[in-house]
Parts: C-alpha cells; structure tokens; sequence
C-alpha cells in the first residue's frame, strides 16, 4: 500500500475555511490513489481555552485529569475535519488516540509511544477510507488517556509513519520550509530544500518552531521521511532526509530561543560531588538543564550556572533555595533576560573557524556573550534577550546564509 | 458497598462557581461514607456550540462523526468537575464512556445501552475514589463511539445504579422536584413529596422536562429509586417509587408539550391496510407517532391524523409526499401551531369524572380541543400553541392542585 502520512497543526485548521482547505489537501492526495493517514491538532487557540477553563478552578490538577481535558481539542478538530471530508463526498473515519492503539507509559502530560496498534488503521485503508487521527493524545496500561507534550502532534505523525512503513509523513504548518534563520527576524532568510537529521535535531531543540526534536529524533531512528510543507500554499517545502554530501554548506541556519533562564548558584565548596548534587536534585523534579559552566574554583568556593526551559525556573530556584546547605553554597541567583542564539550545520567542529567568525559577527554588533556551548554540529551562545534579534541579523549576513 | 448515582445536568455544572458547588454537594455524600458514582452532561450550551461549529463546516455530517464531537462535551465537563474535586483535596478519577464499559447498540445519535462491565468502577470505588462518569455517551461493538440521545445523561445515571445496585439515583437539575404543573406557567403550582414511575412516565412523556421516560423506564424495570433534586438548594425532592396507595389524590399534575406538530394525510381510499402502510412507512424512517385520529370513513375516503414531534416533521412529510400515490390519498397538511396538554395520575381511567372535569376547564377558558388521547393514567388533548399555558393554568385550577 502506498501510504502517506500528513499532519496538521492547530493553525492550519483554526477556522472553518482552514478546515475545508486542508479537506482539499487530504483529498488531492487520496485522489492520486494513496492511502492517506491524517494527523489532525487542536484548533487555534482549543489547547489555551481549556488550560484557561482548567486554571480557574483548579491551578494545579492532577495531570491525569489534565490529560482527560486536553485530548478533546484533538477530538473535536478531527470530528471537524471528517465532516468537511464526508462533505466532498470521500469516504473517512477519524479515530481518537485510544482507537487507534496508541499505546504510551503513564507519564500523563509527556507521555511516551511504547507501541502502536495499526490493526483498525489498516482495515480502514483497506475500505479505502481516509483516516484522521487525533494528535498529541495516547492510552496508557490502565485505559487512561495520555498527552504527549510539547510538539505531540508531529510526534504522533511520524510515529505512525514508522508503523505504517509511510512513503513519507508531511508536516503542514504555517510556514513554507525551514529557513536559515526566523523570516521574521531575518528578511533575506533562505528556504532550505533538504536538510539532514541531525541539523534539523538541532535547529529542533534550538527553537526553530517547525518541527519538535522528538519527532526528528524519531523519524531519524525509524528512517521516516519528513517534508515541512505549507498548509496554505502549494510549493515545495524542505525535505529532511539522510543526505549524504552537506560540505558545500558549512552552517545551514541561525535560530534564537527565547524559552530560557539563566540560573546561577554561589560560592558552592569547591568540594567533588557538589555538581553532582545540584543536577541530580534537579533531575529528580525531571528539570532538563542545557549549557552549564562551571567557574573555575576560587580556592574553597566555585560557582556553577546553567540554563533551564522557563517554565521550569520557578520549581529549579524552588528546589535549589530548599538545599542550599545541602549543596554548601550561600546563594542562588537567575535571570529571565537571556536568550540563546546558536548556528547549526554538519561538520562544523571539523572546522574552527565558524567559532570564530560567529563571534565576530557578534563582536561587530557590539553584543556581548555570557556562556558558550557547542556540540558536533552547533555552537550556541547565551547573551542578553534584547540583542537576540540583531545578533541572529548580524550571523546570519557573516555566514552569507541570504 | 453503600453506592450513590448522582447526576448533574448541564446548567448545574454551566460555569466555574456552578462547577465547585456541584464539586461540594458530592463530596458531603463522600464524607457521609457513601461509594459515590457522578454522572455529569456537557457545560451549558457546549452541545449547541459544537453543532453550530459542525453545521458551519457541513449541513448534514454523518452521526458517527457528529457522536465523535459532541462526546467531548461531557468528557470536558466531567475533567473539569474532577479537578474541582481535587482542589478540595478528595481523591477522584473521571472515566469516559468507553472507560467504563457503557456498551451500546451502533444507532449513532440515538443509541440503547446494552450492557455495562461495571469493572472498572468497582475498582475506582473500592480504592476509595469519586467516579465522575461522562453521561450521554456509550461504545459500540466496533469501538466507536456514540452518543444516547435526548435525556442522554438521565438514562447513563440510571442504567449504572441498576448495574450497580445502587441504593439511590439523585438526579440535580436546576428545579427542586416534580410539580403538579411547570411552576412557570402556574405560580400555585405544588411539588410532589413522591411520585409512581407510572405517573413520572407519562409526566416526562408529556413534556414534563425533569426526566426523560427512557430513564424512567429503565428505573421502573430495574427497581431504581430515584430522587428529583435540586442542585442548588438542599431541600427534600420528590422521589419516584412504587407508591403504594395512590387513591388519594387523583390527578397528580398539568403539563405542556410544545415539541409537537400534527399532519393530517386526507382522502385516503377507505379500504383496509392504508393505516398499515402509513405507519410502517413512517417506522422505517423511525419517526415516533403520538396521538391519532381516524375520521369516520366518507364512502370512499376517510382521513388519518396524527402527531410527531416538530423535530420529525419535515422527514414525515418527505415520506407521506413521495408515497401519495402508494397510499391512495390525495394530499397531506400538517402545523407545527399546536401543543399537547396532558393531566397526568394512577387510577384515571376508573373515574371518568376526570376528563369531563378536563374538558370542562377548557370550555371555561374558551379553548377549542382538536384531538383527545387517553391512557391508563393520562389524559391528552391538542390545542391550538397559543392556548396552552392558558389550559395548563385552568386546568390546574379545575382540580385544586395548588
């Protein structure tokens, strides 16, 4: 069977029109004799509704009941979009994540894929329907319906393409392709006709919103082919794939993640384990730490700062404040004003000048840089939230990315 | 197990304040010791929103979809009710229709309860938890899901207190009890302390909006003790039981029906089985038919009229036009301008005084009956719309209901 799986986000079905324009999409595809698997997220603003409707009787549910609420923005938006298809007159069915068999543990919130029944999404195929699926929304061991967290949508997409050994899954999203820096941001920013797993993993985790990381991670470990694709336009997109020569371009984008902390602890006794200490404390309220640096000790103290997501600075500072003695440091201080700015290519550690002449360009901008990570294919910089933007112009001109 | 069914209709759980009130009145039965079962409908005019954003994208979408969408109406509310629940720091889990085994036949839209593996509940009830189940909602064989039907989360309370022989089903609504006429058409209007199933049959039946019959039918069968309260106010209901002696007082109350249309199909040939092919034609659309009247064959023609409900109407007209022919009539007519008035008690028919007073009470209002109907414990006319509230309140008076 010749199967493709195509995903939706919440954008791309916010408002009737939208949804009888993606109906239009689904069924070009279905009418070029594929067997089209659909991804569907919540409508718009669905998700932020019901965390409002949520907050004001509760401010902290258990994520089970949140779980529960949740998943019906993917319910009511693939109900939706089945309508508009049985509209045109094509036969579909749409089927919520317990339907489908999409078996996940019972981390209620960010929940993993164990496993997927395809058994009744194939027998549908099979009928020649179409299929729309509920997105973000699993079950776990007990019958209880799951959430797969932040991107939960692409993760499901290419998670069924995996199992339903798809031709290739599509993202529709609002934007084109993924580009070497934010349009927005960046007005010569160029679109990218493919892009490799692992740069796209990084462009990902560094906050380019196409994509979430888990999904590329996924399609990386499953071999599923990708393409960002515009749900409004009918243009090629950026196919992310295995490619095999990527020396021509050293660094293929420059992101900014404004989704950042920056958390410093003080005067910690220069004493081995403390690091260890303070990390496993902040793992164990499942708190992922980014760039850390260690200052190199002053005799009996050092100081350890690190970056956090924002969301989690509140329970890290909670955590930390609680264990200050514990850890034998005197103070804890943070600040939300940071953003990270990184490039991303294959090879780039191969090659020590993109280090250089990143930090030129910042040099030229006359930013100033407060802690430094780099990794097999990115170098990333945290500076002050209110250069990010120029300092994303200033990299991306030096790399000649336009 | 001491188990309790409580049911909370939509307006009771319409906003966040009516959420943590209903949220208070189940967890005063929970620390009163009782294994407590909530059955929930959806928010206020979630329903009429999600048929109005289905109807925008498709005038007539399939009824497995449209049970798709409006099931998330009940599965919002009852996470909701939920974590108010929590927030009072009692241990609690929401289960949705195909979490609690609800079996259903597969008529979408309108579907019959089969059987409900009540599992899952016991178990939640044993670990000492509030169940806050989602009403109007079922499964199918083919695990889909679907939807009950008007008076939907009545007959889901009802069916899981026969399942689990519960000692009583509350059913809160935003009335304190059954009357003896709808308090806001006759200001004298009494609340009944209790009620037969018999006379709350014909009571809901009759447009009486406090309980739907298939829930009623479903306590009678099952020995369900039932109990009409309040959700707002604590005071006694009226409680529906085997009432022993009922002799006492004769008619037990008024009421309205204005969901009604009546069609007359005129000159049909006066030979036999013309009846026979009506109504069967009208089944096989499954339209319900209420009152009938035959007229006294002219020679070669007489007249069948009869009444549906308004919401039938058009499919009925549909059918009887295309089958004129079929039928040997010449024409068909029909008004939706009429209402059903009905007094409603046990032992009627063996006082006929009782009709004569009923007819009486119209004559003194001036009012004109098109159609009379009798059974056991009621006693129908149709009217003219705009005469009804005026024969409910005359009506009322004639037997000193007050």
């Amino acid at each position: 069977m010749n199967i493709i799986v195509q995903k939706f986000g919440g954008s791309s079905v916010a408002n009737t029109e939208r949804v009888r324009n993606v109906a239009g999409r689904i069924i070009d595809a279905y009418q070029e004799g594929k067997s089209v698997v659909v991804v569907v997220s919540a409508q718009g603003d669905t998700t932020d509704d019901l965390l409002e409707k949520a907050a004001e009787i509760n401010p902290s549910p258990s994520k089970r009941e949140m779980d529960v609420l949740l998943s019906t923005g993917e319910q009511i938006s693939m109900a939706l979009l089945a309508m508009a298809i049985e509209q045109r007159g094509c036969p579909v069915v749409s089927l919520t994540g317990w339907q489908v068999g999409m078996n996940t543990d019972s981390k209620y919130g960010s929940a993993r894929i164990k496993q997927i029944d395809t058994e009744r999404i194939k027998r549908e195929l099979d009928a020649k329907r179409i299929v729309i699926v509920a997105g973000f929304q699993g079950i776990n061991q007990y019958d209880d319906i799951t959430t797969l967290g932040r991107g939960g949508s692409d993760t499901t997409a290419v998670a069924l393409a995996a199992a339903l050994h798809a031709q290739v899954c599509e993202i529709y999203t609002d934007v084109d392709g993924v580009y070497t820096a934010d349009p927005r941001i960046v007005k010569n920013a160029k679109k990218l006709d493919d892009i490799s797993y692992d740069e796209m993993l990084e462009l990902a985790s560094l906050g380019a919103n196409v994509l979430h990381n888990r999904s590329v991670e996924l399609a990386l470990k499953y071999g599923v082919n990708l393409e960002v694709k515009s749900s409004f336009e009918k243009i090629r997109g950026t196919i992310v794939k295995e490619v095999g020569s990527v020396e021509k371009m050293l660094v293929r984008g420059v992101t900014r993640d404004n989704n950042v902390a920056r958390i410093s602890v003080v005067n910690i006794e220069n004493t081995p384990g403390k690091a260890f200490k303070l990390f496993s404390l902040l793992a164990k309220k499942n708190i992922n730490v980014d760039v850390i640096l260690q200052s190199i000790g002053r005799g009996d103290t050092k100081d350890i700062t690190f970056t956090v997501d924002e969301g989690n600075l509140d329970a890290a500072i909670a955590v930390i404040d609680e264990n200050l003695g514990y850890l034998g440091a005197t103070s804890v201080n943070y600040t939300k004003d940071v953003s990270k700015v990184s490039v991303v290519g294959a090879g780039m550690t191969s090659n020590p000048g993109v280090a250089a002449l990143m930090f030129e360009a910042l040099y030229d901008a006359n930013i100033n840089i407060h802690m430094i990570s780099t990794s097999e294919i990115k170098i990333s910089v945290l500076i002050d939230r209110q250069d990010a933007e120029n300092a994303v112009r200033s990299i991306h001109d030096k790399f000649n990315l336009a």
